[in-house]
């Protein structure tokens, strides 16, 4: 997407969305560890949505028009099921004040006010080369219906108008930055990271990173101060770590590192050049409760309802099937791999990806521990705060809007 | 798309929009009639703006957001002219009224209660099938720049939710119906339409035609009447011939009919049966001026604030070039002839087709003469009244809508 200038400025992560179609190496069918995210977070949702959302009190409501988003949606289903749970529990709790005029919802919203059916538009966001098509094409029956429109661009930037969603909703997005750190791929900086392709086993390296997600969740929640009505929600689901762990303690990062370490054994053997692996990293970010909870406060324009975390996925018991593992990493990172590499050594890489896990389970051991296990994914319920409070013009240079 | 109970209804023409991508024989490369439509109608657009869209005006406008469709935009680039030709007038327009205090525009709406700058979002409607990725891959800067949505879904059905539409705009698309009557594919039928493609030489088939449009374009202004803002607008471009002319009067009529017997030239040398061309339909028609004004009337949302008729290209002066003619025509019916024939017809079809217009070139007599020619465009620019004011429950049967 470009802005009224016409300059393009293409970030790494804004041109390479999840996998499209419905081959077998797409997204929409290796997404199986997010769907169990959007399963265990589904009476979450419906909690916070049916405690915190005030569907009459908006006051940019003065329809019966309610507008969700869902921010980093890629292709489904997992967004299709998040978006029926969603419209699901707003009417629920429509009709739950229209039935008990004497409940304490009542109350505060008399029944009179309330318009009697409410009309849903869902916007589906996710970056530019997103397979909407194939989104569009699979959208599945939906009570209660809605009406669908596909945003394109990165929602580190606004991608909506002022005050015009009323719930912004993102599921396994938010850890995917908008870039790779710069000083991470510059040679001769002392944070250049030659030989790997993530900050496992680096302090320095991790800074860049933390400060990088640091500068693209700024953008985030500034966009969405914007765009969420006042009295709007913001519900999160992201991958995080606990407070204080070293990268290197979760499994995720030392999966990571595995990668990283498949691309050099295949620049040793001459299949790729040493110069490839050492300029290419993977812009994901794992942050902890505190940090997140830090990023927020700095914005000032979200009440934050409720933050806890939670593991979407039962503690081992056996060790995963690796080439699904790998599989499933797939079709999150295929475009980028292709666009660095080339495709020619796509599937040799994944091939060695899982036979490398199955060499090395110790990266799994903290996952069959409930007692030790440090990594979770993090539900935050966040209310857009009535008039301008936060911290911050929100007014800015809309050079940085993701305007077309 | 389908609706709550997930029947799925799926007419002729919904499934099979314009040629998508960008190769050779792609709409966005084979679209410059209807380019010339975009460029003749500028100064109509641009007038009708200025002349009757009340910003400040409506209702459901508190904030600073103007809202904007392109019915039918196809992949661009032609949608993309359009828009900004219309944002540019509507910029116009407000920046007139705030830096001449004493206009008559800024009489009736006092400066002060108008925001210092406007938020656009641009919606691009078309078919489900159509190439949302390629439209959104292609997307060139604007000024003023706009938030964009991809909206999939027939325009004869509700796309959008209530009052959300400032301006909802659609060139070259109304001339689509949402199928090909039912009757003229009925073999038992004294309408059935053997042998030939379109209603050029047959009274009870354009009969049976027109009715279909009547149905499509009550379906089209009660959905419009519902989604557009109370003195919000509606800017219509279609073709058109006039009031009382016969289709074999007219040249595309012809065009047509000649496309109908290549296909029955290849069914007599058994490249195709016979049954398969008696079964296939144009699902096109071009109304007339007095017919599309009763078709607006009836529905009675609308005022209409402007009707003329306009022709788009200069008088000819020589014979056009059949190829671009046929692959122009290519680009918008093969999604149609590859599902109804086979993909491997289509080639032989519009070559014969092109030859079959240099061995007949009387069909193009009448657009040589200035005084004689009887098709143009129609332009209208309609202002949804104020109030339930016309004919019809506009709440009707939700299953109707184009509800995912």
């Amino acid at each position: 997407m470009s802005n009224s200038n016409g300059k393009k400025t293409m970030a790494v992560g804004e041109s390479y969305p999840m996998n499209g179609g419905d081959g077998p190496y797409s997204y929409s069918r290796n997404s199986i560890y997010q769907r169990e995210v959007v399963d265990a977070s589904k009476s979450m949702i419906t909690e916070a949505i049916f405690d915190n959302f005030d569907i009459e009190n908006s006051p940019s409501n003065r329809l019966n028009t309610i507008r969700i988003a869902d921010l980093g949606c890629s292709v489904g289903p997992n967004t299709f099921m998040s978006v029926q749970n969603i419209l699901q529990a707003i009417e629920l709790k429509h009709k739950t004040i229209q039935q008990n005029p004497t409940s304490p919802e009542s109350q505060i919203h008399p029944p009179q006010a309330q318009p009697q059916t409410l009309e849903f538009q869902v916007f589906f966001n996710d970056l530019t080369a997103n397979d909407f098509n194939t989104l569009f094409m699979t959208l599945p029956p939906s009570s209660p219906p809605y009406f669908v429109a596909g945003v394109p661009g990165s929602f580190h930037h606004r991608v909506f108008p002022e005050a015009s969603l009323h719930v912004a909703y993102s599921s396994y997005a938010l850890h995917w930055m908008s870039r790779v750190p710069e000083e991470v791929v510059e040679r001769d900086s002392p944070t250049w990271n030659k030989g790997r392709v993530h900050y496992t086993h680096n302090a320095k390296i991790f800074e860049a990173y933390s400060a990088q997600f640091k500068r693209d969740m700024e953008g985030f929640f500034r966009a969405r101060a914007q765009e969420v009505v006042e009295g709007g929600l913001l519900l999160l689901i992201l991958p995080g770590c606990q407070d204080g762990v070293l990268p290197c303690e979760t499994s995720a990062s030392l999966q990571h590192d595995l990668f990283g370490s498949c691309l050099m054994d295949m620049a040793k053997m001459g299949m790729i050049s040493e110069e490839k692996v050492d300029s290419f990293n993977l812009h994901l970010y794992h942050t902890s409760p505190m940090e997140f909870r830090e990023l927020i406060e700095a914005n000032g324009y979200f009440h934050i309802e409720k933050m806890e975390t939670f593991i979407p996925f039962p503690i081992l018991k056996e060790l995963p099937n690796f080439h699904e593992l790998a599989t499933h990493f797939r079709a999150a990172i295929e475009g980028l791999i292709t666009e660095h590499f080339g495709s020619e050594i796509v599937e040799e890489l994944f091939e060695r990806y899982a036979e490398k896990m199955a060499q090395n389970t110790y990266v799994f051991d903290d996952l069959f521990d409930a007692q030790n296990i440090k990594e979770f994914m993090i539900f935050a319920c966040l209310k857009r705060k009535v008039g301008d409070e936060g911290n911050g013009d929100l007014h800015f240079n809309s050079e940085e809007n993701q305007f077309c």
